[in-house]
């Protein structure tokens, strides 16, 4: 298991910023909790104003294959590009729901995502992305806040 | 001005999850964009899933007193205690914005609102804060991320 600083992601995070910075996004939606830090950053790094959040949960555990349920408090009528942020694209699942999710309910705005890790296992593969990951990743922001 | 650095930001957020721990909520809502990494921290530290995000805008600078409009993202029926996260009262005119809207379109929540900074000039104080800010604070997600 190897530990993700704060260091490392301002790295990464500016390699991304970079990445995406030509693209005109007017809002970010950040997948939470994971992506959230790394949203607030982009946000700023873009000049992007508008960040709201959706999630996913698992909503029955007993099929054989997961299932998850998309929670969405966006709003987001009106707008036309919109840059979608997790923290990693791990199995792959929950951004591949979100994607679709997202996609069936604005079909008028473009989607676009981008993680700074991504696994080739995965079954969804982000628009942009920076490290693959071949193992588990200890987020900065999932040990340094635990009690 | 002062740059607050993320070394700086881990040892207040980990008071701030000290002070609040007991309290159980069910939900954070982060203040966009300053509350965000805030808000992803306090998550984690405090085990809670729900993180959702509200924004606030000035719509008529041509009035004396600035009025803002709060731009709401939120889904929070049926809750009965949600956390409101931001990183600074500074005017308090943001903090103080939310807290009204939400507190009547949720008659039936209890909003508890925390900041790591409070400036002794703030129109609102909120209920848990750790530092008393005097001068213009740089934080490390305003400026590590500039292009």
């Amino acid at each position: 298991m190897k530990y993700y600083s704060y260091d490392d992601f301002k790295i990464d995070t500016l390699s991304l910023i970079q990445r995406v910075k030509d693209s005109q996004f007017e809002a970010i939606v950040a997948v939470a909790r994971g992506g959230l830090t790394l949203s607030h950053a982009m946000a700023e790094g873009l000049d992007i104003r508008q960040v709201q959040s959706i999630r996913t949960e698992l909503y029955d555990k007993s099929v054989k294959r997961d299932k998850l349920e998309v929670f969405d408090a966006c709003r987001l009528d009106g707008l036309k590009k919109v840059l979608v942020v997790d923290d990693i694209a791990d199995s792959g699942d929950t951004l591949k729901a979100v994607m679709e999710y997202l996609g069936k309910k604005y079909e008028d705005i473009e989607f676009v995502s981008c993680t700074i890790f991504y696994k080739k296992t995965s079954v969804y593969e982000p628009h942009y992305w920076i490290n693959e990951a071949d193992g588990w990743i200890d987020f900065f922001w999932e040990r340094d806040f635990l009690r």
